[in-house]
């Protein structure tokens, strides 16, 4: 997906109430965004989430999974029970934007707008907290750490987040920058890949560069090695799903004249179906054993899956897409194919309840405001905070 | 190698009484050459020998091996057995030269110069038993079938040639039309290369050229082979060791539109060092098995050797470049290194006994007699059958 | 998909002047079924529905692309124009079925169905006509030749049947044995793929097989490039794009003992994406050329783009979708998701105009009627008929 | 090449003469392995020999190409001119031998041996300085900086070495331990091979690990590479010819889920015929610039023709031998095929004059003298120390 430019979003579209909240969710964020923490180290971002929820009054619960919260905001009438996620943590870069509220820890910056995500999360949960009464059912709002790994979505469902009251259905958004602002990108079943990492020694044996026979050329079998996982994708995975395995690094050798003793290779694997799970990895192993056989080399290969595909229920989808179309202007405004080979340990809590994640149309090209994510230059339209408060609100309002 | 301008031979090397006998050569090998006859059908050739050999009275076993021949002559004083070798048969190759004594036989020819080797061979019988009473010791000349496959010479060895009387050493010379006639080849150790044939049916799982998931591609299985194999020679030989591995055929698949079901590969190997007998079969073996097994495939492999390398006793090679050298004009008319990886199935009979293996120029390319072996217009100058004889008769005379 | 058990269908849900036309429809496919005829040479098939439609007075239209034939029916308020397509042309297989209605030409079956698809057209012609009075706007129903290549589609168009009156909307359907019968397979977007083909011919310079040194090996060549072609799916195209990129034959050298002077490869291309038109092609052509031009061979490269993808359109396929909803019981009956890498040339009507292509389920497991399309044994279950006329029926209904 | 046990050399063989000057050889040698000096800093080393060349009276040349040195011995007769090589350059190698004379500086290792050329080269220069009265002809006792590189032989020709007077024939040898002490290898035309190395910067682009398409992957382009590269000694060279190939580094990427920006590969090529030299640079660089065309990648190539192959000169090399068979015994005791993939600059100068580079056996399992060539525990018998010098004195007698 690319970035046009921006059209102007109908702002009569987000009530005042949260217009009026325009200017705090702009503070908290930059207030995130000049102390960003990297996982599991989120202490002040925590530390100011509960602060606003004590002030408030909202009740929480702290401390789960190192730095997670989550506010519990029961309705006037009794009801299913809704959460709402958020991430925050920050990334190790270094900050290249030139602003008032740019990072004031060297090396570490918001560079995916999950400053934005808590705070409007945390906007969230004061309207909600305000309109209580008129909610059937509860809410919670999970404030998460980690998300970019080694992943806390996973320590927080470990620690009971989405048990008493048991959660119905979770929902979830990221600020985009592939799409404009003023647009909102929903799609049932598959949104973001699976994500399995890996790490592979290869031992040959060394000697010197004029005496191949004496050797068993870790350059060369790890080149075999590299040609063969193509046809992964290529071969074995059926066209229709989507997936990759990429190696991201290959190192072998340290001089011109001798031949390499061994080769490390590290890679990535994405997929969407569920079911590729366990057997790309077995491919990988395959390739690698049966190459490193024929050569009478061996392997070491560490293989981890990281996060599962984030996979949207249908309708809980079809829930956000009818809200999302009264939010942003149909219809060019909600996108419907919006899938990305990218992850997100959302995916996590995707699969114990049913729910949807969504993309928020973050960018403003007039502005400057589209780099990519993890740039060192990333920043968003952050008009987006109030259209994310609106969405989450207007959800919950049709969920019960 | 290739052929230079021929210089004229000093004919007066060659003993009046061999140049005398030079015209029966010539119609011999015209004889042979117009009925020529494939391996282990040497019919007609053979009986034209031993014919010969009848009119002169010289002792003689036939039908060994099919259509083999041998004569024994016994010199006047005992003293140890040199065998000489020629081999009698033909070519499926459809003659294109236009001489009287063109082949008349449809799709076979003498495109290998072995009509020249029987016409030396008898041309040396004839003479030797003239002199039989100067000779010391015995000389078995063998009329051997089928050199180019599937091979006399081992028939002939296992029914007995090589013995009773046993032979001490053997000599057997090539007509070669790449060096110039005037010319001998001789060289130590190793001359011609083993060789070895091989037969591959890879066997993965076909279907619908749109659904590889559901197949294993034998197309891609075999070019992985294929790549992988290049390996062998590329690294796993000795650089020092001259060694080819060849894929001859590759067939995969039937249709565009259709995932190749299996796979055939042939092909050949060649080496000097007697060592790697084994040894690279081992390497053909395990690649294949290495990258069927990676892909899930599976092979049938067929692997015969055929020939083992030629390789010349140092002392025997001394004794016929000490001959060569009164042969023809040194210096440059003996050719030291004249290593080819072509095959001949002497070898056998090398491995049983000492001898000395050499290339007899043949080439006159003022003549146009320069064509390479086994192309349908092969042709030698025929001055060299004299110097065949010659060398065979100084041999023997050296030998004893 | 796997077919998995039957379950009976509603019968019910087809209207009973379409169930008393069951044992025509069977009747006509099962005379269609046993003289089958390949593309454009459906001769008995065009001369069947030709006299059929005379017979009931249906205005039409003959020979346009060979044998294709055009009813026209005006309904009695005038309107929009709908198209149906269904194809004639029957496939050289040889049947290996026993049944009564087996196909009496050698090597010529339906076996994908097509006789299933001219009498459903056959027998909506026949309803329609009854029910011109009730229609709104016209309907055009479309036999074409040579669905299975080389193509009747295109030239059909071009010989105007889109056109005056000029067509709407078009709709078709295949008989699937990928669904049981009873299921309806409805997408919006990309249902089938393009289909490309290329044959290539590669250049190198044979040789001995023991003198490589002095060859191009064509076989090394194309091992070379058909181990590059992987990457072009697993690198080159968007992991969200599908796409398959096959080498159905690799065909070189013809003696274990000889380096191949050429090779053959030969293949297809399946995408959805219409984007990708031209970028598969440009990536094939660059891979043969950077590896031929690295080993000094040459390429000769025939590139066919044959059918483009099948697009159903988003609105029509909504209507499709909701008919087939009151033709099977919801939610199992239509399943959203059956996109296939197969190919149809129906893609060129759905170039022109909107419209929706749909699977109608026909496999029935219980009696052994779920082999797959092109099999020998490929039959299906009849009651499908039935159905098909329904979802014609109750579209034209909607449509207008 | 491997070690067996070593027979005791027959001392008598060695003149008693020379045996006295045993224990001068055995100090000079530990002296120079005690203040190892790498390529062009040989300054102790060189300032020791010319000292001794001064106390002896010796006339001689200094600092030519830095730190070389040549003695010239006029013979009483006049005659032609012979030249002797040595090599003075120690290895950037730490000595792991616990012996009284180790490497005294850090890092700095006479692992090659060249510490007995030296010293075998003063012994022969006082020795054929006391007998200069009966030599015939000059002697030229060329001592060379710098062999393991980047070479002292070029430097020393270009500065005249081989002219006033203009030296006819030169020779050399390397104390060797892949043969045992007590032996000689003695081998015509090539010993040693070329060696040329290259670096090579392939350039593709760099991308997110899950988006392979907006990227040129430089790990598989630079695995394509490697696999195309074994073609060279596989397919392109003849068989008959030896010559490797190595790509001794292949490094790209540095994360597991970045796709590589580029890729670095370097390697080495040797082999023994001249005629290869550019032949095999040209298949390295046509390979790599087919691959990278094919996928759209760039590549920025280096590469060095560092030494020729060292030829050894038909005639020198016969006077060599038959020298060698008087110092060691027959017929075991001259190697005649001791070829080896390693390289010596030695070359150079037979590129100008004809001459014979020979290898001394050196190694004494008993004695664990065994360990090879640049080992940290390489050292050598110093039995072998009087055999070089006998081997001079002898060659110096039969040559002139």
């Amino acid at each position: 997906m690319t970035v046009s430019p921006t059209k102007p979003i109908n702002r009569s579209k987000i009530r005042p109430e949260i217009q009026t909240l325009q200017s705090d969710l702009v503070q908290w964020r930059r207030g995130f965004h000049q102390q960003p923490e990297l996982a599991f180290r989120e202490k002040l971002t925590s530390e100011f989430v509960i602060r606003q929820l004590q002030a408030w009054g909202i009740p929480h619960q702290t401390a789960i999974a190192e730095t997670g919260v989550v506010a519990i905001i029961e309705g006037g009438t009794p009801g299913k029970v809704l959460a709402i996620r958020a991430d925050m943590d920050a990334l190790p870069v270094q900050e290249e934007n030139n602003v008032p509220y740019r990072s004031q820890h060297d090396g570490i910056m918001h560079a995916c707008g999950h400053d934005g995500h808590t705070a409007i999360a945390l906007g969230t949960a004061y309207y909600l907290w305000q309109h209580r009464q008129e909610i059937t059912g509860t809410v919670k709002i999970i404030f998460q750490p980690a998300e970019e790994g080694p992943g806390g979505a996973k320590p927080m469902i470990e620690a009971g987040v989405l048990k008493n009251p048991d959660v119905d259905a979770i929902i979830g958004l990221h600020l985009w920058n592939n799409l404009p602002l003023g647009t909102i990108g929903v799609k049932d079943g598959a949104l973001m890949a699976a994500v399995e990492l890996f790490q592979c020694q290869i031992q040959g044996k060394g000697g010197h560069g004029a005496m191949p026979h004496q050797t068993i050329d870790a350059v060369v079998l790890s080149a075999q090695i590299v040609n063969a996982l193509q046809t992964i994708v290529a071969r074995n995975i059926d066209p229709t799903d989507a997936a990759v395995v990429t190696v991201g690094e290959l190192k072998a050798g340290s001089a011109m004249n001798v031949i390499a003793d061994n080769a490390y290779l590290s890679g990535t694997v994405r997929y969407f179906n569920p079911a590729l799970e366990g057997a790309i990895k077995k491919r990988v192993e395959a390739i690698i054993a049966g190459i490193c056989e024929s050569h009478g080399g061996s392997y070491d290969l560490k293989y981890w899956r990281m996060y599962p595909p984030v996979i949207n229920d249908s309708r809980i989808t079809d829930l956000v897409r009818s809200v999302a179309n009264t939010v942003v202007e149909t219809p060019t405004g909600v996108v419907p194919e919006c899938q990305t080979m990218g992850s997100e340990d959302m995916a996590f809590f995707l699969e114990e309840v049913p729910g949807c994640y969504f993309f928020l149309g973050a960018a403003n090209t007039e502005l400057g405001l589209n780099y990519p994510h993890h740039h060192p230059r990333f920043d968003f339209d952050e008009t987006a905070l109030g259209m994310g408060v609106e969405m989450f609100a207007r959800c919950v309002e049709q969920f019960s």
